[in-house]
């Protein structure tokens, strides 16, 4: 299918993310549905909740299940959520004496926002990386021309001459920046969710708390108390995206800018015309402005679902799976696409000659 | 893939439309393609721009023609658009002494744009039959309930009584205006795009109108002169559809919080819980709650779109692709669901007993 | 005050309208729900649910009222909405035994919705004189320069020489179809809003829609069913809007980058630096820009506010009050600002000897 | 004036702010503007860049300058930002001898930038006092009623009882993860912008840090390398600001929808209705989630500001004057209303008896 640019073809190649395809394919949601359930298991026989024969049992029902996806998806058009289905499906592959202990204590929810917050993880790394990458060409471009003139522009004219390290300064500044509050987002996130019912982890009594400290180094997540309802805890991931969309949109508005002008850059590569084959159009940099656009208008949503009603909103909990991944995948399509770009660029400033 | 939920293997049978994800299938977009392509030789030939041979040799060509998309999405990634590479394979399966007739004046965006516009066709007609079985269910529920009362509320607070009447009067308004609405808009649309390198159809000297109009008479398309940087027409249709998705959105909020008061509405079926197989979640209700703020998230990114600069900008465009399909997709999947959800309305209103 | 540029002592002589800031001022608010209450006890008394004195009396004391406004604010900090204080100072001022017939069978919605409608009146032939303005400029730009060349710009790159009147015609196209909805939408815009307690105007029984068609005959305004949870109608009003400062966006940005390239657009006036007194920058472009993205963004949530909940919803129906008078003034801030700007244009496209 | 009901007479009672009415107020933005320049002059006396007594002179003028706000407001209109006319103005009061070192190496964006940052201080204040105010209240309702049972509610349907405490944990939760997030900006943030014509302090040489330094200490903000065209700075901000009002649009609507069902809350005060003299309307309940949709809607243009092209962008920046200040006093309002809900709050909980 491929509603989405994101999910489609052709269009992806552009405009998607290979490794995000991954991350947010059907399958990968599918097995860290299932690291929950199993890590829910483990620890709650660490806990003394469930038998270890229990445990074990469901580890391995969940290291062998593989679903009936036409069956979640009839599923999920009538629960609005996948998890009855999914947990009916892995419950007739349990031992009889063992079902009982299946997702003891645990509701949709719990499941569906660790298995994103599993998700996550890589997506974290991913754009750490990404960000080194375009951090490693910013220092190329300023080390090769830094110190050559650069037309400085103000209010859409021609201003005074500044240089290109000048220039290179005002793309870093926000690069490094984000990369900071990277550094400060890892350190409390992503986050385990495990509430139960209506947020209470009622079935657990005192338990609780213990059991999800466990299932939260099981799974590699940090533990906090559930947030079920909570929703900046993932609005403030998306602000964090778009912050970092957004930076590199002015990256690509600058480099259209100077590729029109024409005379103070030159790019390798660049798009093709079906109408006119002498144009290299500046595909890169128009795409990272389309890319910052798209999360600019995708935020809004993200802050809209904080007015998340009661123990938990079916309304704005819908809306953030219709928004986070599309953010996430533009992000990561954001920080690749600049980092080719500036790596397409041979030259940056204006000639000497061009100078008088 | 499955980065949106609605190309999601299970959560598109919530979230999804499987007529949409024909609709703005890879394989559809490639058929829209070609039938531009043919259209526009036929046109052509009329016009004796280019020989009825050639024309034939390329209506031919594009009956059989099967792309490799890989070479389609390897290519995008470059150009930015895909019809570069559409052209080249194709050209290989035209003969020789035709292929310099082969999408002759055209350019990328007409063949994106119109193709765009064939695949639309068929949506208002899906969204036509959808509102009337809308307006069907609404017409049932009033001859059955109309008379019964209903607390009305204003504030969030119990206000006076009034009739399951005045409450349908108030969902249909908005959904009759649309309607009519949607017949206003079919008269002049969908459109075709035909413009060539910068809108001014200059290969084809006079006779570019003529073949313009004659293709959207091939295409069943409205004709109209190019409006590739006049993002109105699309922008509007975006609106038309929020505005849709709004008023549905609305009824769906309203029968969420008359399921919540819970004596005033009986719904057949509804969503169940992991947690609490006691429960029936008003999903449908919520997910159009859900799809209503989606659109109304994203229209907002269409009318920045409008500020598309000269003569093609890739970033303004870029941005539709990404929004537009999900806002069709997200209007008749909220069509659908509020036809469901009023099918399943049993009763609606206070007994006679309750009013005392 | 001056949180808003709009309403700032000094930004709104860029950003804000002199005209709009009187429509919107809050003696022209309470004129106008004085003159709703007038109408309503005129309609009143001309379907003999009260007596012709008493709206004699009531039509007095509506046009000699003047209201104590800190009392109205401290109310509105209370109640939500002016109108429960507003009709309590108006009541002290009836005579007493016509007291009962003031404000009868009306709730605030209507007195506050009927006063928004009587003053977008002048709004619609505002915009409808300032649309006309830019189209007699459009018209003195072709007629003055349209066959002299311009560099034709796709995807941010030279692509081929164009005409002005290319690039005017692509200017013109969009304001020529909001001309032609601004005429279909007066013939059902503004319109009256009277639907008592709970929008069924239950205490006029068969009355309701003769007093309802006597008001709006009054009030210069169209007569439609009450619509106080049907919002369409107003979101429908500010697309519009948004589609005219998204337009006139689009030939601001396109002069900004007119004005940046340099040598194919002259402009009188412009603004000054305090840095650098040779620049001229494109002030009034740049502010085009501006006002359609600022447009765009707010258009958003007025389709969030579709979803008005049950009869009456302050939450949705709040957020218009903070959201639409700022689109009017941005639109008609960005009509006046497109016409002046046009008009200063003193040379578009290549001289001849830049065209070899 | 009052397009704005953030500035509106009578509208401002509800949905404005006294202080940041104050903060905001064009007397406010210039005597901060004055400030800079003081500053400036201060900081160039210190590294000898202007002599003493010149300093003296310009900090004399500053103090006593009151400008012509009409010619402001003329200028405004023609260059796109006030500081150019209020230099001239400023300038005609400092003794010739002196006026070539008034402003010396600034722009306007220093200057408006600087003042906006100025005028920040005391918001960060406000919502960190008010942010405490809510806690206690939070705390209050927590010691009083948090044993209470609660209908707990899920996807808009009672599920289990929860108590008191755990509906205000989930309000809580936020709170302190915003407060936190207070405490970490303040480290860095509000921050002086410094930095000439094209952001390289050109004309200062090598003393521009110095200065820059001084002026930050001087004027109370962070010292940071200057900004002008890296707008994360500001839109991060906003960012928080739409946190902590989404976060108490959460508990707005969760009161609204405890007013609704009636037997679970009371509160003290609330809104009449002019129809209904019955009726208590949760206004400050519903005005939190307005207040919150608000600014969920105007993040989004934040973030597209950060598209902030060149070296400096007349549209993008002007865009955020639109904004910013909204956010501000949406938040404020929030913070204000939500401490006077929660004080509103007599009773929270299921009563003893009606648990049975």
């Amino acid at each position: 299918m491929s509603i989405s640019p994101f999910d489609h073809p052709f269009l992806s190649g552009l405009i998607g993310d290979d490794e995000a395809a991954r991350w947010f394919s059907a399958e990968n949601d599918v097995i860290a549905m299932l690291s929950f359930e199993s890590a829910l298991a483990e620890a709650q026989a660490s806990e003394k909740i469930i038998e270890n024969s229990a445990a074990e049992a469901i580890k391995l029902a969940c290291s062998t299940f593989s679903p009936d996806v036409a069956a979640l998806r009839a599923a999920v058009a009538l629960d609005g959520v996948v998890v009855p289905e999914l947990i009916r499906q892995l419950h007739e592959t349990v031992p009889h004496e063992h079902r009982a202990a299946l997702h003891f204590g645990a509701t949709s929810q719990d499941v569906i926002d660790t298995s994103l917050m599993i998700r996550l993880k890589p997506v974290l790394r991913h754009i750490d990386a990404g960000m080194s990458d375009i951090l490693v060409e910013l220092d190329r471009l300023d080390n090769a021309f830094g110190d050559s003139g650069l037309t400085g522009y103000t209010r859409m004219q021609a201003a005074i001459e500044i240089t290109v390290h000048d220039r290179i300064e005002a793309w870093r500044g926000p690069l490094l920046r984000n990369c900071q509050k990277l550094n400060v987002l890892k350190q409390d996130f992503p986050v385990v969710q495990f509430g139960g019912a209506a947020g209470t982890l009622d079935k657990l009594r005192d338990k609780g708390p213990a059991v999800r400290k466990r299932m939260a180094d099981i799974l590699g997540l940090k533990d906090v108390p559930q947030w079920q309802n909570q929703r900046d805890i993932v609005a403030q991931f998306t602000d964090f995206l778009s912050q970092i969309s957004g930076s590199l949109g002015k990256i690509g508005q600058d480099i259209a800018l100077l590729a029109q002008a024409g005379n103070e850059i030159s790019l390798s590569g660049g798009g093709k015309s079906s109408a006119m084959p002498h144009k290299h159009n500046p595909v890169l940099a128009e795409l990272l402005v389309a890319l910052a656009r798209f999360n600019a208008t995708q935020v809004s949503a993200m802050h809209h679902a904080l007015i998340h009603e009661q123990e938990r909103s079916g309304a704005a909990w819908t809306l953030e799976w219709m928004i986070l991944p599309g953010m996430v995948t533009a992000t990561v399509a954001s920080v690749r696409t600049a980092a080719s770009l500036l790596g397409s660029v041979m030259k940056i400033g204006l000639d000497i000659t061009t100078k008088t």
